[in-house]
């Protein structure tokens, strides 16, 4: 019976003074109880994950992050090597270019009045605001981008690697990403202001974007990787891509970790249990796994500020 | 104030007996509260919607519904002629092709042992069982599809088309898609089965499938409409695509509604509520709109159900 | 392998039409996934549940379900046997009390201004309104009620039913619950209006009512079932009241439902896994259980017109 | 419109390093979205009401906190002088009491297999064990307790005050709320092992405790405080014994915080926004409030020791 030697560690009440760090609180959370315990959990996974060589990681990333602040965080592992592979939605991509342009999102109001809103042009993501403008302008920014992009057959990855080659601010996750020959794999791209000034492009140019060409670079790094491990923040098109990639292979990913709002009940993958993806033969048969039902402002800033402490 | 005509109803309590129909029920539900109320405001928006000739209804169709036992559900829709444009996900199209071919989705069990199940070559959709077999075949069967497929440049509208018009099941979401000429969209194919499957094929073969394509036509589809509605189940990829097609237009959708478990708070766009794509221009400023959150796999069919009673 | 004869059966896609009845889409639900199945699940065990004379049934009801318009289904429940005991929130019986009193519950808007509806005394609960008046009136019907009890010690269960005896309106679950002698227990009574004004009253006049007297007789009837089944709408103290009724007792129940929002990750009992109250003593080793993820208000019409077309 | 000056800021990205303390981090939460936005709107929020003396703090506490090692940062709160009033579970000051008494709650697995924890005379709490001998243990304690407390008719908090007084454990939220006199309310007590074994002991002996005494108490107290400060964690029927002492009050609550994963959509009054309670006329028009989607043992170890940072 698997619980026995858990058993026998008692909860300890966590203690908090006016200086306790971060890494403090998440090590004393490792012997808790609930979302805390399950937030030491994921943090010991994704340390282990990391500081082992021979282990790529996967990130996954969808929900509107960038918005929301964590831009910087996300850079900041792509430019410190802690992940192998990023895959993300086009919206993700487009608020960091946004913000590569300078435009900023701006602090709001979740029940700011929508029509007063449109009026006044400012688009609103839950508590996040963004002035239109930001969207006009996106389209000359990206065409001129398009038009000097290499006029060959591309993937969806190497299509953005080009883009963020030519992308000048530091702080832009695709331009890191470039810097760093890290793959961003991005499937539902033309789901995106990015995908739609693509298409509007297109209309008077030519740009030649593969959608299933990715699949071979997905998965020749993962029949490369000794080991594999799963970071999966949302759910959503990233998740079923990272997972997927195992599901037609002889390997299967060894860690796996989420930070989700989702739930399984109704039979999404956003929610799914990782334990599930053991059937599918995605997740090794003895992986460590752990899933946190956190939203992902408050875990991520809190279990990467660990890391750090942690010598990443 | 708004809400001043809406007060004078009372709330009659629900009363059921052994000859309570489906539309019964939702009838009564309109004069109740909560999620009850809200499922009747749903289905009385959908109804406005199906009934007017100058209404195009966009679905968005996401979460793993064709496993669940919604397939034939969704393929009335189509064939009814109730919507006029399907968003989904490559999951949902896997899942109908395996079912056209003759596999069964299985009862399960979510609290099943995920290391046996993989003994056993049983994938696990939550408590949905699928023999690992169906994989296999589908790899046949796609090949031979995509063998048989135009030799030319097609967006991915056009390639489901192509690959509904060669399934011989008449239960077939995407057979009856293409007999109607309702056209399918799927944004993130790639993150699919029937992706990869696309993708191992051209390994060996051609076959040219255009990212950005659809966005013409889903743009002029919108364009093209006097009225148009959108039905969301779920969130994902479906929900921000034909949301967005309204983004980069002078036109907006004219009613909404979506039923979905995801909520607003984590910033995600599936749980986003609807009016906030009034901020966007993307619904109108006078559209009307509910939010039913609830597992679809209980809503949908009450909500079919309730329209066909309703001379639908 | 548990699973093993479960995964025998297809899922069979749901097929609606105008005459489609409650029954009819509960029975196929049977043999789908997802929250479907686990309606038609906990639709079988409570079916039953009640059809065996041996068994007692205890429904918890939390939330509120008076206001949302679920009142008479409750009430039918009672009246036609279907419960042996009830407990609930001291907040629906107020509610109770006040529709017997001829004041409505009224249709409102989850979106309305509060501020404004303050000015307009109109309190809100979620999408429902009900004018304040309702609770002046209250208080004046409840001190004459009072004035009218037994001079004597009572438990709550009992002060309830004196309670229910001397109001006039057979719809009443008080009332309905009284005629017909099923035990309503409310742990958590000082907690609502009618412990209020149960305050209000002995400022100026003696009433004597025992907080732990109730646990005598709830124990009684669980000790004197031979089986006793579990039907949890909601979750809060009704839900923990009647499972912790066996914690102390050589008994279990011998199976269990729920109907909630409420989730397992955070701990608290209101989402706890039924399962989780095996390892307690509090449900038996065999108990046949399921948990439904819904909306009380959507599922419970469904499933009341359910079991009278299956002749209860 | 409100949200005019709000726009003004910009979304800065969080910047995490090895020293970023916790407080760091929360004041950089305070221009982002989302969940980290509310978390440090809500920790802002706190900080003003225990700060200001004229403003006594309500604290709600639902949800099995202790068990998961929340009990000496709540036991803080009170020994500080942070909060002015508790309204709790019978639950939460049974586990204080068991862990007074010398056991211990321990790690464990929210999978482990019920039926062999039975065996095992384990009690499991989502992912917390408990040893069943604590339960027998706690009989003997309680009544040893009940026999020397005063022989007179109490209310529950006066009951709980003299509890506490006897509890040698200074550890203890009972005790440390007994010692500095903060009032304990637990209008659920019946609910509860500790109401169990009051049950148990009044069968042999006599034990005075009136249910609708606390409320003269209750009221009391909100109506001598100049202001007063709403802190809920969890929901429940501490959230609504709170904000009900102001419905029959000319007073009102001046602001409100809550961390909750409820929601507001099935109606219950756990997830209910707090702006609803300001048509109730028990918060404030004025009031400044804020929610927390989160898990508690995430949230309040953030929380407080950022207050403690602030001088608190």
């Amino acid at each position: 019976m698997k619980h026995k030697t858990d058993m026998h560690k008692n909860i300890t009440h966590i203690d908090v003074n006016k200086k306790t760090t971060v890494d403090d609180l998440m090590h004393q959370m490792e012997t808790t109880g609930f979302g805390a315990k399950k937030m030491a959990d994921v943090t010991k996974i994704l340390e282990s994950a990391i500081k082992d060589k021979e282990t790529k990681v996967f990130m996954g990333v969808a929900g509107a992050l960038v918005p929301a602040g964590m831009r910087k965080i996300l850079r900041d592992m792509i430019n410190d090597g802690w992940v192998d592979v990023v895959v993300t939605t086009g919206a993700n991509l487009t608020h960091d270019i946004i913000e590569a342009m300078g435009h900023h999102h701006l602090t709001g109001n979740e029940n700011a009045d929508d029509k007063e809103l449109r009026d006044q042009k400012i688009d609103r993501i839950y508590d996040v605001f963004l002035k239109n403008e930001a969207y006009e302008d996106l389209e000359t920014y990206l065409h001129k981008i398009y038009k000097d992009l290499p006029k060959k057959r591309m993937g969806v990855r190497e299509f953005l690697y080009e883009i963020g080659k030519r992308i000048e601010d530091k702080n832009s996750i695709l331009r890191t990403a470039a810097d760093k020959n890290i793959p961003i794999f991005c499937p539902g791209i033309s789901d995106s202001a990015m995908g739609f000034h693509a298409w509007s492009y297109i209309l008077d140019n030519k740009l030649d974007v593969d959608v299933f060409e990715d699949m071979k670079e997905l998965l020749a790094i993962t029949w490369d990787s000794k080991n594999s491990s799963v970071f999966i923040l949302g759910g959503g098109v990233p998740k079923d891509f990272i997972l997927q990639a195992m599901q037609f292979s002889p390997k299967e990913h060894s860690s796996a970790v989420q930070i989700t709002m989702d739930r399984p009940e109704h039979g999404g993958l956003s929610g799914a249990e990782l334990k599930e993806a053991i059937s599918w033969g995605k997740l090794g048969k003895n992986a460590t796994h752990a899933t946190l039902i956190a939203d992902v402002t408050i875990a991520l800033p809190l279990i990467t500020a660990s890391l750090k402490s942690r010598g990443l």
